[in-house]
């Protein structure tokens, strides 16, 4: 299915305002950035550039778009025609999906035709959007387990059917060890698990009934629902009584467990270790689920709650948190030459990073951890050694940084049109997220009011935006 | 594409379990509820029944989906087998889209056999979860708006591409008056609207060039975004400079207007009044814009803030409310007899109200008003007069009422396999959401804090709950 019509119907109309006033070949630079990290966080994982090759790849206006178009009666013949021959032919640079990013740097650039530039934005901020969402709640999450797995178990949560699956994608970017998304197994090749439902206990007369059923049809996968009754006076020692029955008659036993699913986690959690110890399981394991968070993962294990993998739902695909980018217009070509664009606005906030940027990570030459994000326009060189870099937000906060080393963070996806990126399997994304988590200090990754991390501009480029604000200031005056 | 392993994996393995115990033909009942209306508001409005209908419709493992199990080396050969002619033989029973609906009440009923009931949960409920969600936002904001249109301008911030085109959709049931997801406007026969960004602004030398550039182009939908550098200052008036522009040059003045996206709305809308009016354009709308949320309308409303029309994103397309349903078994079929199931649990609330179950909404005959729903099981007649009703979670909450009209919410959907409805056109549920709004009691539709409506059960209903809770937990005992 054509989903080039996915942009805003205002792109059009635009659009249709550059064809007429001729500037259909003007060339501009757009960023896409992001203004706060969501959850009240530290950093972002981004996503969605997996779907935003696609989107671009498959941009192309057909027939029936085309006559959807006509039938409005606000585009005229010209312009109709020109959008049919429309493909991309542009640039785009982009951080790779699983890289740490921080409000207010580009996080991806397109540089292309206005026309082409414009009728984009939409499509791309839905998926940075999406993917950067999911990825970061998951990542908050498996970061806080540590070592023990996390299951993505969303679907039922999710914002419909298709955002269910995408979103199980980039759970398992974001460090999930498998979803139970069973058409996200097949697609996208993500270890498929789970459990059982209480539905299957309602269903038998007996919950010793409905494990030992389960276990005979499903050996090397029991791990039973103890809480359909009660958890501690039913669910566990019939799971017991069920390991019992199993060991008796020679089934395996090692992979045998239970998932508590309501109650206080914490309290039933350690009750069962020693329930299911003492009745000679020690290998039997336990997974919690029902509404973690992050927050509720790290009260967990400060109350030394007793679990060996974790089941997560609505917190990975239905967050509550916001991932608020937008795509703003950064420079335009005259005549050759290319002018810095800046939107100023009555919120402060709201005012964009002018001009066409790299956009560089210092790690620190001993220890490897990111110390802060630099910004610089394109064609300027940029110091080495002791650079002075100002915040890009908060121009009273500046330092000086030294042994470092500088890393490139957006990396060419399209040249003139043409995809010149490799985008990498979804498991190399997910070990490539856990070594940029590695690199990002404890205190940027606290769950509770989180450090901020620096994002700078090198001061040529602060006072560049400081020097193009005044001048725009004045022209309104 | 075939959809029909959207389905958590717990789905599969439990039907493998059905099917080795010789389960398959059981029947069941399945019942869809959910706990807590979303945005701690007093109703939700349903959705997601068209994508549910397509979904059954489609339901079908093919030669892909019956591939990819195979390899994962866990299910059996008749049991894949017996799952590639599985097709949807049952009854659904549910309310319509765009229905006022309530905590712990049947929204959507599945009666089928135990292995196709069971992996049909995860699809219905992504779907009716979505549905609800986004349609009860927008009902939440158009209905503050009143008289003011709504437009939908969530596509950039949904959970992706195919998310977004959904809720375009759910927001104009929603009662929003169009979307700017051009995409969706095709495919939904949805009107699409806009204004222009700010980037038409910055990519001119200057405001006003701008602003004439896009009338020229767009005669008939002259909406300038007034607060790229500053909205009083610079914005309105090179607005009315255009305006005056297009009077000299009798251009169509009848559809111009301004639209501000930042700073204080109130404040900003009211100037901006004074602005226009005075330089002779009375008849230009004021469209205002930026993280709008039923909340901050009121407000808007309260403190005198002129406005004709309202563009709203996030908080259509992706709320931050969560709406939690869930999918339990309430009656299973023991040869011939429909036995009654429970779900109990440490947590009261996730207590299930069992067995098959007629639910009724009773109006009041004089006023129309909507006074309680009131569940019954099938079989039993209920009194149409002095009929008493027992809150289903309190049972200290009871009360007699009289003089009432009963309606049954669910209609019939699938019978036997077939489907037996019509889905409605997106306006005409436009409309019926509209009138079951007006059926209920503006304490139920407050913003903050809102009545609780009554979810009740017959006397009789309540009593059967309550020996089954005491006989299921004796039994546990």
């Amino acid at each position: 299915m054509n989903k080039t019509l996915m942009t805003d119907f205002y792109e059009l109309t635009m659009a249709q305002t550059y064809f007429n006033e001729g500037k259909k070949d003007q060339q501009v630079y757009f960023d896409i950035f992001f203004r706060k990290n969501p959850f009240d966080g530290g950093y972002t994982m981004s996503g969605g550039l997996e779907e935003t090759i696609e989107f671009i790849k498959n941009f192309k206006f057909g027939e029936e778009e085309i006559d959807y178009l006509k039938k409005l009666g606000i585009f005229n013949e010209q312009f109709l025609s020109y959008l049919k021959n429309l493909k991309f032919k542009g640039d785009v640079y982009a951080v790779p999906d699983g890289t740490a990013v921080f409000p207010n740097e580009p996080v991806l650039t397109v540089k292309a035709d206005i026309i082409t530039a414009q009728l984009l934005e939409t499509a791309l901020l839905a998926n940075f959007n999406h993917g950067s969402l999911v990825t970061t709640a998951a990542k908050r999450i498996t970061n806080e387990a540590g070592n023990i797995p996390v299951m993505e178990f969303g679907a039922r949560r999710a914002r419909g059917i298709d955002s269910a699956i995408e979103a199980s994608k980039h759970a398992y970017v974001g460090g999930c060890v498998g979803t139970s998304n069973t058409y996200a197994g097949m697609k996208y090749n993500i270890p498929v698990l789970g459990t059982m439902a209480h539905s299957l206990v309602t269903d038998c007369e007996d919950e010793y009934d409905a494990f030992l059923e389960y276990a005979k049809s499903n050996p090397d996968n029991c791990l039973f629902l103890v809480d359909t009754y009660d958890t501690l006076r039913s669910g566990i020692p019939n799971a017991i009584k069920t390991f019992d029955y199993m060991k008796e008659h020679n089934m395996n036993t090692n992979n045998i467990g239970i998932r508590i699913d309501s109650g206080d986690l914490a309290y039933l959690s350690k009750e069962t270790r020693k329930m299911l110890d003492e009745a000679g399981f020690p290998q039997a394991k336990i997974c919690l689920s029902n509404g973690l968070t992050a927050e509720t993962i790290e009260t967990l294990i400060n109350q030394g709650a007793k679990f060996d993998s974790l089941g997560v739902g609505d917190n990975i695909s239905k967050p509550e948190g916001r991932m608020g980018c937008v795509y703003k217009e950064v420079a335009l070509n005259t005549n050759g030459t290319w002018e810095p664009k800046i939107k100023l606005s009555n919120d402060t906030i709201k005012i964009v990073n002018p001009g066409y940027k790299k956009l560089y990570r210092a790690y620190d030459e001993q220890t490897g951890y990111a110390i802060a994000d630099v910004m610089s326009l394109y064609d300027k060189e940029i110091d080495k050694r002791n650079l002075k870099v100002v915040s890009v937000t908060d121009y009273l906060k500046q330092t000086t940084i030294d042994n470092f080393e500088l890393v490139e963070l957006q990396k060419p996806i399209f040249e003139n049109g043409e995809l010149v990126y490799n985008d990498p399997e979804l498991l190399e994304k997910q070990t490539y997220c856990n070594e940029q988590m590695s690199t990002l200090y404890q205190e940027v990754k606290r769950t509770n009011m989180p450090a901020e991390y620096y994002v700078d501009g090198t001061d040529d480029y602060v006072n560049f935006k400081k020097d193009l604000i005044v001048k725009t200031r004045n022209l309104v005056k």
